[in-house]
């Protein structure tokens, strides 16, 4: 049993996504971020970093939306949700992985948050800064999928996907969507089918970028 | 036989470490930063991203330090550099992994590459808000070893630790670095005192950061 602190359409959404896609039991804690409910002592107390999501995970609270996929990834191996260990497509999980959590992830944090980043006398220049490198990485993920492959990780659905997807969801108020590359598109139409990601936007009341594109 | 490319004491530090440390054959192919060798047609071949380091695995080449840390300790479990899946230890070691890659490293990137941020004429202000961050990020870690763990993980070694103590490294020349802080420098000070540690930096040529503080 998972307890799962999120707020809606935030980093948690992936994580609730997946505990929805796994079909494993979890409650739901709701962080009111309008509150300001993730600096509160008790949340802090959760996850000393202030962020969604958070996971207690046999009694103790883990953070990290990557790390939290990757972990439940594991845990339920009858899920197929990672490549195998010594499996060329294990090395490509990895790389996706970190390369979505470290260069993809903090550039919306800087296009959301600007103020964070350089002050707020500064936050044209530094929203410009990261709407181009959020471009940069969509077109590195295009030119992946480029090879046809069904899934970033190769022909099989994995936890990366449901980072990957995520963030291209952040991306569908920007100029340049991530729905605006060639061969993002058909892959983000194909997770967009998928029930367990219809069902999680259900569950969290968001009602936008779920309908894949008209034919 | 690994192939690693490299250049002296940026993000391939710690994959060089790890590889020296492992005891395993690889080779070197020095990228030249100096001379934006990390921008050529044949390394953003290698590497679409232009950073090192990329890591020749069974022929193909992937990025990502973090991702590369975490590849080598599951292709040489021998060496007990990951703690065993369903261990309470597994879950620490992936959260401190992406917490380090996504927070930790974007934030030195800030530090070294204001620019990249927002663009030169705020580069001030950008380095300002990114050593707040840095310095929060070691509070953090401080915290963390509060409970007397000798590694990041708990009580073994493991592959997290090669990054924290390279990121540790890059704080040296700034005004608090991460040996100032109580609980991470006997951390830091024990991983200085291994010799794979002062190998790889003696193999890079740096000669700094390397001695422990003295009793």
């Amino acid at each position: 049993m998972y307890t799962l602190y999120y707020s809606p359409g935030t980093a948690s959404l992936a994580v609730h996504w997946m505990l929805i896609h796994l079909g494993v039991p979890f409650s739901l804690d709701l962080v009111d971020l309008k509150a300001n409910a993730q600096r509160s002592p008790r949340y802090l107390a959760i996850n000393p970093s202030g962020f969604v999501p958070a996971l207690v995970v046999d009694g103790k609270a883990y953070a990290e939306c990557a790390a939290l996929l990757m972990l439940l990834a594991e845990r339920h191996p009858q899920a197929g949700l990672e490549p195998p260990r010594g499996a060329p497509e294990r090395a490509e999980y990895l790389q996706w992985f970190f390369y979505l959590a470290n260069t993809v992830q903090p550039a919306f944090r800087a296009w959301f948050y600007p103020d964070e980043i350089a002050g707020t006398a500064n936050n044209e220049a530094t929203k410009t800064h990261a709407r181009s490198k959020i471009e940069a990485c969509f077109t590195r993920l295009d030119d992946a999928f480029a090879d046809g492959r069904p899934c970033l990780a190769g022909d099989r659905l994995s936890a990366v996907d449901f980072l990957a997807t995520m963030l291209a969801r952040w991306s569908r108020n920007m100029p340049r969507p991530a729905t605006r590359f060639a061969h993002l598109l058909p892959y983000i139409d194909r997770m967009r089918s998928l029930p367990s990601l219809q069902e999680v936007h259900a569950r969290e009341g968001l009602t936008d970028w779920i309908t894949p594109a008209p034919a």
